[in-house]
């Protein structure tokens, strides 16, 4: 297979991806018609519609390491999803970020209120544990799966980075620090991401853990180089979301830490070691690769 | 056994109890130093050494029913009680009840700040998953009780109720609105306490399931219509919460639609309806009889 089709491959799988997941979304969240209707339309409104579905890509990704059944993928990709969205409704809040525009669409707190935003939050977090707990297939594995999602969306994970986030504003970090935030903050999401994906086909050895965490480790953080560059270049337009906030909000980030071109440097740098996981994986571990390409390539 | 010798036993089981769920809690959640540690400090300020362990105590009374093992219950118990510790976390915020006083201390957002209120909430959450999603036992049953904790939790559950409160404030509510807002705010995490405790120690057939709904039902509604008494009775030193604000935040309650003296008949005939409930078990169910009694008797 020649290198351009692999990338015509990469991009029809990754449309029709992003097609069902979109559709799991619709059916595993409760109908806008069930009482009660309006925090029901309103977490549909914050979860439906939106993103690059880049959490639910990775699972999918890693999930044809071990051919994985597409109804535990679709299960732990919309989980995620799930709490993704509920992180980034809570986060616009006006105690948290103050964020009036998300994907291009007023933020939640805007359309509706603070209060339903709140409950949006805590009802997608508890949406998504229960999206994964239901379905067929081995109840030990599935309970491990549901274990590393609440340790990733925890305060060993998500919300502590999340914590250390907030109290960073205003101080000057170091980049290991920095480094530290983001591998909570957004990294443990994609981490689990990938391994959830890779879960849902089979257990994990050690050796398959550890090359799968290297992988997710170097897209997390080259996710993050690449948010911050586009923060410090790009326009709200095309971001859907306010441009050039974590500068005037004072926050440190690798652009101001590293300057832009050496930003730009380290991101092709961690897509090289990205794909340098993935080689045990052989040729089943294409999507994953042109994940980690997409990363770094993307211009919002 | 004589009715007095009940009550002793009771007494001390429930004060052992308490304390056996204290130190579990404090073991439950990550240390106070672990990092973010303010994070992990303000969880545990939020979820210890406070309130009555109501849906603990539910959990090991059940548990009795069926010989449940410690461990599990003990796992059941803290994470029931920090989704409740969560919501109260949440609802105390400004956005929402904007309540400064909570188990006689300083509410989360005021004795911190909001935005750590909204991630303590959030990442205690995630532990009360994290927490049932460990240790041993029947992995199938496990899962069963994952997916039956996140259901009483959702937006079908409390977080449901909660939305319909918010809605209904300053609106003219039946008794039957009323009562449906209350069975999901604080009845489906009730009931979810009497399930878990029950599913700790067996497979529940139809039977049981039916006669431990009724149950939960009556000390669900129960507890509620006696919160609404004490609101409109007792003063804020008693209740360690701001008391008479339902009615001056104009919200629907019993006594406003009952009455006082209907209300207390209220309590009393669910309380009868609680007994019946238990029938079909015997000697084992006199915890849970008693926590009847105390639900329906208690002065806060």
């Amino acid at each position: 297979m020649s290198h351009a089709d692999l990338n015509q491959d990469f991009r029809h799988w990754m449309t029709s991806t992003q097609q069902q997941c979109e559709e799991a979304l619709a059916f595993f969240l409760p109908a806008g018609d069930v009482i009660p209707a309006k925090l029901h339309e309103a977490m549909r409104y914050a979860a439906l519609d939106g993103g690059k579905r880049v959490r639910p890509l990775l699972v999918f990704a890693a999930g044809r390491l071990f051919d994985a059944p597409a109804e535990v993928l679709a299960r732990a990709a919309c989980a995620l999803e799930m709490i993704h969205a509920y992180s980034l409704v809570h986060d616009d809040m006006p105690c948290m970020d103050d964020d009036a525009l998300r994907r291009g669409k007023p933020t939640v707190h805007v359309k509706y209120d603070e209060a339903t935003a709140l409950l949006v939050g805590d009802a997608l977090q508890a949406q998504a544990f229960l999206v994964l707990s239901e379905g067929e297939g081995d109840p030990a594995a599935r309970l491990a799966m549901l274990r590393l999602l609440a340790q990733a969306a925890g305060s060993t994970g998500m919300c502590g980075g999340q914590a250390i986030d907030l109290a960073s504003v205003g101080l000057a970090l170091t980049i290991e620090q920095l480094e530290q935030m983001h591998r909570l903050k957004t990294g443990a999401l994609l981490r689990a991401s990938v391994l959830l994906g890779a879960m849902s086909g089979k257990t994990l050895d050690d050796d398959e853990i550890a090359a799968l965490d290297a992988y997710a480790s170097a897209i997390g953080l080259a996710f993050q180089v690449v948010d911050d560059v586009l923060d410090a270049t790009a326009d709200s337009a095309t971001l859907g979301k306010t441009a050039g906030k974590d500068a005037a909000d004072n926050k440190p980030t690798y652009v101001s830490l590293l300057g832009l071109s050496a930003s730009q440097e380290l991101a092709q740098k961690l897509c090289k070691d990205a794909h340098a996981a993935l080689l045990p994986f052989g040729e089943k571990a294409h999507m994953l690769r042109s994940l980690a390409d997409l990363i770094v390539q993307r211009k919002a």
